[in-house]
């Protein structure tokens, strides 16, 4: 039995994702597809333009079997950490055969040289890093000059090539086989060209534009442009959110909360969370005290060596309390359950070899997560790798996360924070 | 010398305030009146309609000497709570020789009677309130039916006469007196017949309109009936303050912040803060989760042994994590500065005895209050009665209450969260 996984955020669901799942199931020809996807928030540090139910509804009519979501706390974490907690649930769903990702070099060669280095860290690859750190470059930039100078050293790759981890999926890419590698994971991995334009990529690229531009154009309500650019099916379901009043929901509508937030904490409350380490503690600080505009803050928060997705993701760890102790517990300990969110009929076999194989839960019902829980502490199979207190934190976290992603819906009465109770997983027959 | 007090919110300053300001004048003929107002936040649980430093300016302009911030903790409290915050505040200035209040009844008898039966709380009063509380009563409910009861053995009041304090001033006004007794103050009380509409009266009542009816046509622009029913003087600065994008502010405004920090909050946290209790923390957890609109939450909360106002209340106690044991040290150690919102020519003689002689500090300066706490720290003299600690932390909720109020300005550059460190007292010459 051959079973695809893919780590995705179809935020929202594009042509460009739509030809890489096709390319995937080409190449690796599996029996099932099972996507992993983040929830209501992205890894850009901005809340999902839907919500988490309706991306998965899209994802299943374009062909994906089973959607399990990415918890909160990776979905929400740099390349490194991102590409862990997805690779980490794939690997822990145990029934996962082969990998596909996109990747602007397609060069499988590449990409693991780069991830080799960044696991094995030979001299002197990490005294290169702390040099480039040390100049007030971003962990990204700094990590692009150290391996331009090791492999400058080693001529094992050409700078040309190196340079093309400037490419955010090449980074995610590298990220994915390092994940596998330290897993000891047996699942095979494949890469497949990316065509038209890059994630970040702001302006309007016909058939194939980045995610960005395309929430752009849904925001601005240029339908003409989001018709060439997502299938039929991802279309009439964003149109149907947005009708509906549950959408278009972007990080501008965060502003009040998260400067209130920020207002309201302390230095040293700030000092606790995740990240906020190197002063940036108090820049958040100082900055949400001079400024009531969301973009005016961020800007002041601005450093060389901090990217905006980073500062974005930070402001998420503000708002919603992501201390320093728990994403260390969850990056050690992974992913503890295996939330699904959707599935068709194909993926309700698969699910059913999944629960039986999985080593940590199967939750398809979030109300009886307790129920799940209780079973997994009394399983006397030694099959389950779950810490109960991290499984109840970090889905606390996902559905915390969501009735906050709710509160911004334009429609005031669809904005119940208990929309994972009471949203049953989406089943497509 | 003769120094009046008196204790105001001026939200807005109109004619009742006016003709309230001018009969105390007149029967106390004072050298000097000093207004002890609240802040940012007010008693009913909602926010000023315009800021701090404007209302104390209106003040200053209608004659009084010296506009004194009530602390966040005891402008938000229910009738006793913040009576005894001002009349103690007043106190501690070590100047005011009379009080004068507004009242219904505007009988003094009647409502020290009523204030000493609360203090003395001889049998069978006790026991009646017990009673009526058990029934389901609201608090002030509760005590009505019980003074009833109890003045019903001892004839010494009509239940005619019992039924006044149903009215807010009377209510105050009793606390008045109760907490000036608790004190064992030489303060003179004084009481001023009430003019035209209650408080809590929405409707239009042309010149004497109430303060609620006033802000109503305020949010609505109905400026022609506004004119009818403040002085000119509170018009213009009104009118600057939307002019200039900070206001009207509205507890409408807060919709977001309040209940994404109650979504974010767990039921536990909430039982550590003030008034959470009878299960009133699960009425909040469950209406913030079901809803998303500010005004479906509050009739959701809604119950019969809870006024609306307490609801409010405690929605900013969730919002400011106001904790039972904060609270209760306010109440028990009182206000710990002399905040000096603003004060005119004679003010600034009427201050510099104030701080000669006050058992708190004066704090004219609010970024300069470390210096203020060190002086008294190091003070020999044994006049000050100041917990610094406490003293720190009622000043950093006034400083972040004013800091939520300016992030809901209409006018996104006004919002800075510093207003209290770079406005200086209003001074009128």
């Amino acid at each position: 039995m051959k079973v695809l996984g893919i780590v995705v955020e179809y935020n929202p669901f594009h042509n460009g994702h739509l030809y890489h799942l096709n390319s995937a199931r080409e190449i690796v020809k599996p029996d099932y597809v099972v996507a992993v996807m983040s929830g209501s928030f992205c890894q850009r540090g901005e809340p999902a333009i839907i919500d988490k139910f309706s991306r998965a509804h899209i994802a299943l009519l374009n062909g994906v079997d089973v959607v399990f979501e990415l918890p909160f706390v990776y979905a929400t974490q740099d390349a490194g950490g991102f590409a862990k907690g997805a690779v980490w649930l794939l690997e822990r769903s145990n029934v996962i055969t082969d990998i596909a990702f996109g990747s602007e070099s397609a060069n499988i060669d590449f990409l693991t040289k780069i991830a080799t280095v960044m696991i094995d860290q030979p001299e002197p690859f990490p005294r290169f890093m702390k040099e480039e750190l040390k100049k007030g470059h971003s962990f990204p930039n700094a990590r692009k000059y150290a391996l331009l100078k090791y492999f400058e050293l080693t001529k094992e790759l050409s700078p040309k090539e190196v340079l093309r981890i400037e490419k955010s999926n090449d980074i995610l890419g590298v990220e994915y086989i390092k994940s596998l590698k330290e897993l000891k994971s047996k699942i095979k991995v494949h890469v497949i060209k990316r065509v038209g334009a890059e994630d970040k990529d702001e302006s309007f690229g016909g058939k194939f534009s980045s995610a960005t531009s395309i929430r752009k154009l849904i925001i601005h309500g240029d339908w003409d442009k989001v018709t060439q650019a997502v299938p039929e099916t991802s279309l009439k379901i964003i149109a149907r959110e947005l009708n509906e009043g549950r959408g278009p929901i972007t990080l501008q509508q965060l502003e009040e909360i998260a400067l209130a937030k920020l207002r309201l904490m302390g230095r040293e409350e700030l000092q606790r969370l995740y990240g906020f380490s190197e002063g940036i503690d108090l820049r958040f600080v100082e900055c949400a005290s001079k400024f009531g505009e969301l973009d005016n803050f961020l800007s002041c928060v601005k450093a060389k060596r901090f990217t905006m997705s980073k500062i974005r993701r930070l402001l998420l760890y503000s708002l919603f309390n992501i201390s320093q102790q728990f994403l260390s517990k969850c990056n050690e300990l992974g992913p503890q359950y295996l939330r699904v969110l959707g599935f068709n009929t194909k993926g309700r076999q698969l699910l059913s070899v999944i629960k039986r194989k999985s080593t940590i839960p199967v939750l398809s019902v979030c109300s009886l997560y307790r129920k799940v829980l209780k079973k997994v502490i009394k399983d006397k199979t030694g099959r389950f790798v779950v810490d109960p207190n991290l499984f109840e934190k970090q889905l606390l976290l996902d559905i915390q996360s969501t009735a906050i992603h709710s509160l911004l819906f334009p429609n005031k009465s669809e904005r119940s924070a208990q929309r994972d109770f009471h949203i049953p997983p989406i089943i497509i027959e």
